[in-house]
């Protein structure tokens, strides 16, 4: 195109698909949708060129070398700085935390535990006590105890509190809005092809990663673990700049993604292999068997580099609270967040198990007592007297130490629950996988606590004497706990596998894993009964994202022709002829309609399909040929076939659009049933599909139009579905 | 077809729909691949009518829940089976494998262990010896020491094995050919889609899990780890019979197999999460996350199973040994299986290391040394005098129990290493799992040990100074042998994440991850350098078995025109017209030709394509039409179009075979990169697929094309693609 003469000669022509591309063919707009055939097409074609380059010198085989590592290089990358950030994040969020309480008059980058680990005046038992860690009440009053000082603890609490809430939600609004939020939903979006720029750039890295320690540290009752997996994914992102061979190809650049989601989950909870089956079970759309492994191996890197920076962390579940609620204050979310997190803070300080850490919380509850624990929720009489009692029934009968706990159990399970009505939609950075951790463990331990005591007074019944030999602890709440976390998680997010993965990492026995299934199992078959779509599902829903779920089944009659356009009603189809259109002709079907690409065909008489060209393409193919080549006018005959069409002597110079045009589109006939169409939609990742009858073109089918007919056949509105 | 009149009226053909189908249209012969996208609408029409009816009455509400629980129902039947014949086999092997050392004279069927853990005259101590248990030297000549009755159990020893290995190759060679083996190489291929009828059967279960039985026993050097996932999936294709949902759907019996093989490898490494993983890297092919689920299911139920029946089993790795050989004896099958094992018993013998059984030998090689542990290896110098070296320098310096120790490992190793060249190939159920674990520990823990010995007497060298802290054990020949096993394993079956998976379940030690990870990767690599294909692949390749490996790429720049047929030399396509052929013409082509399928075109002239007709089906239903239906002729005029076409008033009945026609058959252009064709025919499950050119029918590909194709590209004979 670019140096061939005026005249049609077949010996130019031939060397067409040697030509260098058009600058910008083959990119794609904002809210758009790849094509994922056609850039895994273009990244064969560019191993290709290296591969056969390779031989050629020491220089061009060193770059085969550089291109063939790449991808191990750019996970290792992601893993590392995932860590890294999740370390941080980690030792920040602390910090800020502890900031709430007091201060560390020797060293103010010190959080209470270091700034008394490195007293010396301290005994192990008290070591939450030392002269070098102040209170607020402390010093702002001078007194530590006394009802003044309680008060001042409680104020200071909430100010700051508020003030990392308000800087928080200010940063988001004013430089980085997609930084809010847990992210996964538009994760699996653009897992699923569709383009959402600067989703995971350096700003939203950069601002989600201050946001989220202050949202952590403000008390808010929201996780951690969805905006890791927003972090990792930007760190995946843009590490994979470096590389051309992923930088430049959307299909390949979302194999760096996947790994780095798995990561993500890696450093969030310590859970290499649950992280891998999360990005395999629910964030992956295509994952190919090469991305298991270097998934894997970018989980591992990040949580061995987790390990390495914080390896006093007080747990791998290091989270406090915020919570999960779903406002309507939309359109003032900074007050929205001040508002919520004045709630929080009033409402959490006073109880010790919501102004705890709710990743401690966790942890405290799958603790079983043993005669080393302390917690007040194993203050049982048995162990206060040594009464005989502990030898000869099975578990103990409880205390007034119990009966507090149990109390105050209650108080927070219903204070989590109602403020987890306001999601979630929160304009910061929050995830949901601690709260609701929290709220099914809190729920689990009271009932297995319940259960304890039912056995102890009534260990004659039935069910107690078949299960309960005498002596032996045939109730551990702590169980209890760890089952009700994974069945609430698991009804939230409709995980199943990489859940019980997860938590089986967590807490680490196999024993655990059969209890943990039914729950799981359970509370999804529950979950699916009130509608099959998870949180993130439902999320990507609400956000009109053109997300065609893998897991769901579509399951309908019909067939190929009643889903395509044009339907009966509508005016024929846009097609191009291959070889009869002069460019203003061209320019006239592409201004009248909006369509992104266009079929081409033989004749208007034939319909025989030809080929199909994006308007993108088209659009920038004539301006670079009016810039470029000289005699291209608006009279110009445009032809997409080999040779030039055979035009009067003194037509003006045709132009030849061949290069643009994809002549291997896909076709199925008006017969075939929907199901199969969306199986293909699926499996090959199209963004759209001709339909034939007898070898004629009749119409396409789009993704949006697929969508669109299951939300119809569903009994939804079909316009929900925004982008394309 | 059945009762409409012989008069084409297009009202009663409207209903073609809905009449009965042919029997047998839709069935697969042996030795042919399954076209999976047919197989799934198959699936989702019965759903469908189910669905439809179960508002009718309570008896199809029942049915359809009873259809909605099946999937459920057969994992945990297959998992309970395989579990229950899991533990079966271990208990059974135990005790045939005492049997060749000697015999409980107080309870015949009580194994060496049993049999003196009853009697109450053993100390903890000496609990190998017990006055029930007689060595066949006792019970024969009457003594228990001296030469002589080294010999005789020597000899006796000898005696058993024959004759298991005997019995185990009879059996295999006349009652169940399909039962010898390992089966993973046929199980992929069944996954894949291909039809080996009787080889998943009953007789095939029953003979695989008797000869496994005597195989290990016999003291081969063979694992029964693979054979365990062919008998699970045999339990999971038996109890599928039991479902009509399953045993008359191709597709839907996969799902199910799939499971069982994560059931298998869940009870043969007791594994689960391995289990499943393993089933998604290496064994399935088209893998729903539905399966994911319900294959995790099954892993678990078979593995708790397997856990109540034998929860005194010496160890989850518990396999004697036998030679994975790869001999040319191949026509001698029983004297092959004699040879080797009396190679094997005869050597074996003597040498402590190759004696024992092997899981309880790699049980041992990852074993640290502690301070109770009695093991040869561990007899350091330090342990007996209590010098001060112990608490001085890193390590102990070796006594003499480690150096014998050594030599006889260096000699296992060698005999190993040899006696594994004669394969796999042998006519009995045989693993290569726990042999080449088994390897690779040897090879770990002597390298570990030269390691620590080195540190002990070099530890001012850079490399110990650097990790070796004063006291501490910086070498832990344990973990060498770990990583050696998994290696090993990894360079031969080239499995990554699962592979880490089971051995982390194994061990249970989150800290060993890393380096097995690098081992496993650095196994993969240097066994890539040699040739990609791990030994499931070699063995499918040899076998011919038409497999299109998920994993490899196609990275080649054909076209779809160059692979179709016909090519330019050969007699054009076959096809048939939608509506001017007789009976006679049709069956004559079919007659001529031995294509499994025609395409169906409008005319001769316009090539323009209407569907895909499949050989077995028209022949199938030519047949059914002259037994059923008066009036059908070998003049009779064959239409494939809704409407019959006008003919002659004295003209015979016509035959409509639209009803066997594919209306959707897959297209692709001749323009279209093979790349994307195989992409297609992968995640599709594409049997064929019809090449057109501007929407004239050009040719087709088949599945057998495109493995030729693959074969050629490789420089491998095309030829050894054999079946369809």
């Amino acid at each position: 195109m670019s140096n061939g003469g005026g005249v049609a000669s077949s010996t130019t022509h031939l060397l067409d698909f040697l030509e260098e591309p058009i600058p910008g063919v083959g990119t794609y707009d904002d809210f758009h949708t790849i094509d994922w055939v056609r850039e895994k097409c273009k990244d064969r074609e560019r191993h290709r060129k290296i591969n056969s380059k390779k031989k050629e010198s020491s220089w061009e085989f060193s770059k085969s070398v550089y291109d063939a590592w790449s991808g191990w290089l750019v996970v290792t990358l992601t893993g590392l700085a995932s860590g890294a950030l999740a370390g941080l994040i980690d030792i920040a969020a602390d910090w800020l935390n502890d900031l709430k309480e007091g201060v560390c008059l020797s060293a103010m980058w010190f959080n209470h535990e270091q700034c008394c680990w490195t007293s010396n005046e301290t005994t192990f038992a008290e070591r939450d006590k030392c002269p070098q860690w102040k209170s607020w009440a402390e010093l702002i009053l001078g007194q530590a105890e006394g009802p003044g000082s309680y008060i001042m603890n409680y104020f200071m609490y909430i100010y700051w509190a508020l003030s990392f809430a308000f800087l928080a939600v200010l940063l988001v609004k004013v430089f980085a809005p997609y930084a809010c939020g847990s992210g996964i939903p538009e994760i699996k979006t653009i897992l699923s092809g569709f383009i959402i720029r600067g989703y995971l750039g350096k700003w939203t890295l950069l601002i989600k990663t201050i946001t989220l320690v202050l949202a952590v540290a403000s008390g808010l009752s929201l996780g951690k673990e969805g905006p890791l997996v927003h972090v990792a994914c930007c760190c995946g992102n843009i590490f994979s700049y470096l590389f051309p061979k992923y930088s430049k190809n959307e299909a390949k650049k979302r194999e760096v993604l996947s790994a780095a989601s798995a990561a993500g989950v890696s450093v969030a909870f310590g859970a290499p292999i649950g992280g891998v089956l999360f990005s395999l079970e629910e964030v992956s759309y295509y994952f190919p068997l090469k991305t298991l492994w270097r998934s894997f191996f970018a989980a591992l890197v990040a949580a061995f580099v987790l390990r390495s920076i914080n390896p006093f962390g007080n747990s791998r579940l290091l989270l406090p609270f915020i919570l999960l609620g779903s406002t309507r204050f939309g359109k003032y979310p900074v007050l929205e967040v001040i508002l919520v997190t004045a709630i929080t803070a009033v409402v959490a300080f006073p109880n010790p198990y919501t102004r705890q850490n709710t990743s401690m919380l966790i942890k405290e509850l799958f603790t079983d007592c043993g005669p080393l624990e302390s917690s007040q929720l194993c203050q049982y009489r048995s162990q206060m007297n040594g009464s005989k009692a502990f030898n000869e029934t099975p578990n103990r009968p409880s205390a007034p130490g119990v009966y507090a706990a149990m109390w105050q159990l209650c108080l927070a399970l219903i204070f989590k629950v109602v403020i987890t009505i306001f999601t979630f939609g929160l304009k910061v950075p929050s995830g949901l996988f601690i709260p609701s951790m929290a709220i099914g463990a809190i729920a689990g331990r009271i009932v297995g606590i319940a259960m304890e005591q039912l056995a102890y007074y009534h260990h004659d019944w039935f069910i107690f004497k078949e299960w309960c030999e005498v002596g032996a602890d045939c109730i551990t709440p702590g169980l209890y706990a760890m089952v009700g976390a994974a069945a609430c998680l698991g009804g939230v997010t409709r995980m199943t596998v990489s859940l019980v993965v997860i938590v089986f990492e967590l807490t680490g026995g196999l024993e655990y894993i059969v209890p943990l299934m039914a729950a799981v199992m359970t509370s999804k078959w529950v979950g699916d009964a009130f509608g099959r779509a998870g949180i993130y599902e439902s999320h990507i829903r609400l956000n009109g994202y053109p997300f065609l779920d893998a897991k769901e089944e579509f399951t309908h009659t019909t067939l190929a022709r009643e889903v395509m356009r044009p339907r009966r009603s509508d005016p024929p189809l846009a097609v191009l002829t291959q070889d009869d259109l002069s460019v203003e002709e061209l320019q006239a079907v592409i201004s009248e309609t909006s369509y992104n690409g266009f079929p081409v065909i033989v004749s208007k008489e034939s319909q025989r399909l030809v080929g199909f060209a994006l308007r993108r393409d088209i659009t920038i193919a004539i301006e670079n040929a009016r810039r470029k080549q000289e005699g291209i006018v608006l009279a110009s005959r445009v032809y997409f076939t080999q040779h030039a069409p055979t035009l009067p002597a003194d037509s003006p110079r045709p132009l030849k659009l061949r290069s643009i045009l994809d002549m291997s589109p896909f076709t199925v006939t008006d017969h075939t049933p929907m199901e199969i169409v969306v199986d293909i939609f699926r499996k090959l990742g199209l963004r759209q599909c001709l339909v034939t009858h007898n070898g004629r073109l009749l119409g396409i089918i789009t993704k949006k139009d697929i969508l669109r007919h299951m939300a119809q056949m569903a009994n939804q509105d079909p316009d929900t579905i925004m982008f394309n």
